[in-house]
């Protein structure tokens, strides 16, 4: 059991080409969570924000200020790439991992997370085929190649897009227990690939 | 091989109280396909829609008129029960289910689509801790209780939530082959459920 008091507030982070289930598979999971949880999407600015794949979705709060999260949810898609130029968003992406209680990010969000230096002397993932490029925005962190997930104190970092569950189910477990992971798993229909270290597309998904 | 034109016109339907991974799973999967799909969220109106989880989308079209529209997807949520009697709406689904040329829900958004009675006298599933109200709305309808997804012609209904992404690479494999569906997976690092007849939640979630 954990001494994490009810709700637990979630902070996700949207950008122009944020990718879809980087960041709605880990929301679905702790939407699940009913009353456990509250879900604030944040953006550099709010508004309307368009994903990579096209549909757009809505901040209803700017990312700067405080947000009082128990865990700050960093999705990756194609976007990071402009992102991680934005010296301005990267300095308040850092304050708010400095704020939150837990950084969990998906895919290349972790590229966006190393960038600010919170990383650096810390164990961290990414999606496969990006890894080259996530891996080169913090040279002092010590990225690992076949993860699942990486968890290193507050930091919870995903391999590639569906990868996100996973950890996030493993972060549910770390706070809650996992028999809510499993309940949350079960009520979503998914089967939780449980073992942080088994990953098998790091053999498939060769980075080019 | 398909002889499908390329891009696939995908018509995603959101509503008040729409499942997130119920509607951004399948997006994502057909998101993977680049210039192969390209994706339309649309409502009874266009605007802002909230869901299920809080997270709020964008829907940029009317649910009403002419779409063209290759796949049909309808998500399901808390937000089916009231949609679903909302008679003017399902008489437009009922319509832009008839002009589509394949017809996808995910959980309980065969349900809605049951209540068209588009679905009378084909197989169908939906959700399992759902299963009741889904079947309440269709009893012309062979519901098939255990099945990851069913196909039945145009119209490809999958079991709760993380059942739709399964349906939607089955989908993509009926219009394009299997490879592409192995490809789009190992990209999106999900491990596909190929086997739609294997359905694991059938026996642990027992409708209430």
């Amino acid at each position: 059991m954990s001494d994490t008091p009810a709700p637990l507030k979630v902070g996700a982070l949207i950008f122009p080409g944020f990718e879809l289930l980087d960041l709605f598979g880990p929301l679905e999971m702790f939407g699940m969570l009913k009353e456990g949880a509250s879900i604030t999407v944040l953006a550099e600015k709010a508004g309307i924000v368009r994903s990579s794949q096209g549909p757009e979705a809505v901040a209803t709060e700017a990312l700067g200020g405080s947000h009082g999260l128990d865990i700050l949810l960093v999705p990756g898609g194609i976007g990071t790439r402009k992102l991680a130029e934005n010296a301005a968003f990267i300095a308040e992406l850092r304050s708010q991992c400095e704020k939150a209680r837990y950084v969990a990010t998906v895919c290349t969000g972790s590229g966006l997370v190393a960038r600010t230096g919170v990383l650096d002397g810390r164990r961290a993932t990414s999606n496969k085929f990006s890894f080259r490029w996530a891996s080169s925005q913090g040279p002092a962190v010590t990225w690992v190649r076949k993860a699942r997930w990486v968890e290193d104190g507050k930091f919870f970092t995903s391999s590639g897009v569906s990868a996100g569950m996973d950890m996030t189910l493993g972060l549910i477990a770390h706070l809650l227990g996992r028999d809510v992971s499993i309940k949350v798993a079960n009520h979503a229909e998914y089967t939780w690939h449980e073992d942080k270290d088994n990953d098998p597309f790091a053999d498939i998904n060769i980075p080019l």
